[in-house]
């Protein structure tokens, strides 16, 4: 990148590259303890608040954003649910998390959790600037690391900061700035992926249905009381104009059809696109004086909704971590990061494959996989046991405390 | 088969097709309602008691042997287990089934059940016969079917039953007998296998030790108070020859090796025998008058030992179908039997497949599953949802009722 006209800001403690959910969350805790960063994302807010992605917050993510006052609306606009619906072999199953576990979930979207974040920066006067370009980050090995970018309006500035955060997402550029020689890249590629619409419809179920049958794997669930979210397993390279209305509805009814007679409630779609996935883990998550967070150092397929919930918890880590370094303990306090971070991030690719190998029909999957298939799909709604180990990973797992 | 001189025994309701636990035990639950039976096996009884096979009851299984009278030595020379120990990451984690499910397991060795049963059917006068030939099955489309076989001593003979249940094993005759287009047969291959060794040592542990390594899976057993039974993971065509003691023991010690410190207590190795297994179901469970149970129906991976404790329950079941059939329900009563053993067998299908999976390195398994598979284990040791899941799968599910 050419040296052009630099402005170099005041100096902060912690640059974050990336205003996803992670990148604000990290800045919002960090700014509630009194510690400015600076957030940027080569992404307009509207790009970012407008990009569908995950509905569903674990109970204890949505508590913490509440109690740190980004929650309001989760309580306001939100829906609990103490459960969810598996229907396999044209039956429903309902597991009760809030009877097996004593935890529930909340249908909330990521794009509203990035919308509140997005404003209590602006209400708590924190610093974002969306929509930069050519961004560069500088002298990670060094205690005075760098961030440069260029800025909507065609300035080119650069951050000084004792930390650099990479929660620049799945396609994340931080990540690389870990030497090649020194880095591991964990990764799991499945030869399906989601089709997903938005349709203007009423909600067909009170709980998300997640529905295994002979014809794959369809996910229903919802935005707002009048839009719905639906998704139904597809080709990695399926074409989205091959699919009218009427043949995303037939397919729909028919993962999902039952001898309870269970149709979906139909009406105009307003997006269809194919959602592609993978499981990936890079290691180390950090690299000198940055360390990555969320997206940026793993990826979960998105059965079981692990992907932001796993964010918010590297960004909890992390924030404590960070305060810490920056106060008396010094950088030693960031070797307690990814140890933390990393045992639940293993926990939820484990689940997050054993939900997407359990729901999903291969491709060439032999008969025996797809009877032993529905024998575990028994086993697990059949027995206690079964339920209460979906449910806990499904509700998430207790937040990693201080080794 | 030539039409020798056949002696033609007086007819018997159910006439079986082998005398491993399955047969012995079915013969035994028919011969306490009153109802005859002939058995007969092409191994000798020596040959069957001195092959060795699994070595867990579970605690159902162990209380129907104790209660139908064949039991009493489970209690004085079995050992009850209240749990197990998994070790990973070269730490012990253990398994407390008592306090997770209630219930536990009894270490008795398959052998030794075969021995109680064959001792019952002696005691009972039971006709039992053992080391026969030619074993030909005739006629079961019609309610008269026939089973022909020459004895030890050379004769012929032919059995008129109403039923025949082939209990003959893995490698059945019996069910070939199903129709070859009226059959689905579901299987599934392992790259690796069991080494097995018999040692003469004290018992290094006291309860089983299931343990995943780098190197590979192994699992801690035993038979007596001084001889020891022990397994590691192999190539499916390793040879024997290959392993004198001292590689033997090296290699077990690697797999169990632990920051405790645990070492496994060495001794004379008494028998080596690489063991080759596959998971496999045959339906239908039968054809008209012929009945399938046990291994001739499906086998198992041995990891999680459910093996002998399906047969078990195939039997009870099928007593119980066979003597309604006998009695005023007539072969109506029959078409219960598949639908309450099936539901057992896919689940002890998927948790043989799993437990395998779980524990074992395979080769060529990328970066990927090798982390996620430690994320599982951690999942599965680290909350009490997954430790109460492995081990009700492990002590058993509830015997299957009447629809």
């Amino acid at each position: 990148m050419a040296d052009a006209v630099v402005d170099t800001v005041a100096p902060v403690p912690v640059a974050v590259v990336g205003a996803g959910p992670a990148g604000l969350m990290l800045a919002h805790r960090l700014g509630r303890a009194g510690v400015d960063t600076i957030v940027i994302d080569t992404r307009t807010r509207h790009e970012i608040a407008t990009t569908q992605r995950a509905g569903i917050l674990e109970a204890d993510a949505a508590r913490d954003l509440i109690e740190t006052g980004v929650g309001d609306r989760i309580l306001r606009e939100g829906h609990e649910h103490e459960g969810t619906e598996l229907r396999f072999g044209g039956r429903p199953h309902r597991l009760d998390f809030k009877e097996l576990v004593g935890a529930s979930v909340w249908l909330y979207p990521q794009t509203d959790v990035f919308t509140d974040l997005a404003d209590a920066r602006e209400r708590d006067g924190g610093t974002v600037h969306f929509g930069v370009k050519d961004t560069e980050v500088l002298d990670i090995t060094t205690g005075a690391p760098r961030v440069r970018y260029t800025a909507a309006d065609g300035s080119r500035h650069e951050i000084r900061a004792r930390y650099v955060v990479g929660a620049d997402g799945s396609r994340s550029m931080c990540r690389n700035l870990v030497p090649e020689d020194r880095r591991v890249r964990y990764g799991k590629e499945y030869p399906f992926a989601w089709f997903g619409i938005m349709a203007e419809a009423p909600a067909s179920a009170p709980e998300l249905v997640y529905a295994h049958s002979e014809h794959g794997f369809a996910l229903i669930s919802r935005r707002t009381e009048t839009v719905q979210r639906m998704y139904f397993q597809c080709a990695p390279d399926e074409p989205v104009d091959a699919w009218p209305d009427d043949r995303v509805w037939e397919t729909l009814q028919a993962r999902v059809a039952g001898e309870d007679g269970f149709r979906l409630k139909e009406g105009p779609i307003l997006e269809k696109t194919v959602l592609r996935f993978r499981s990936f883990v890079q290691e180390p998550m950090g690299w000198g004086s940055m360390l990555l967070a969320g997206d940026a150092a793993h990826t979960v397929p998105p059965t079981g909704a692990r992907g932001l919930n796993l964010a918010l918890h590297d960004v909890k880590v992390l924030a404590d971590v960070l305060l810490r370094a920056l106060g008396t303990e010094g950088e030693a306090a960031l070797a307690e990061y990814e140890p933390r971070a990393l045992r639940r991030i293993w926990r939820a690719q484990n689940f997050s494959h054993w939900m997407t190998r359990l729901l999903h029909t291969p491709p060439g999957a032999s008969p025996f996989d797809l009877r032993r298939q529905l024998g575990e799909l028994d086993n697990v709604v059949g027995t206690r046991a079964g339920r209460a180990y979906l449910a806990e990973q499904y509700t998430g797992w207790p937040a990693a405390s201080r080794g």
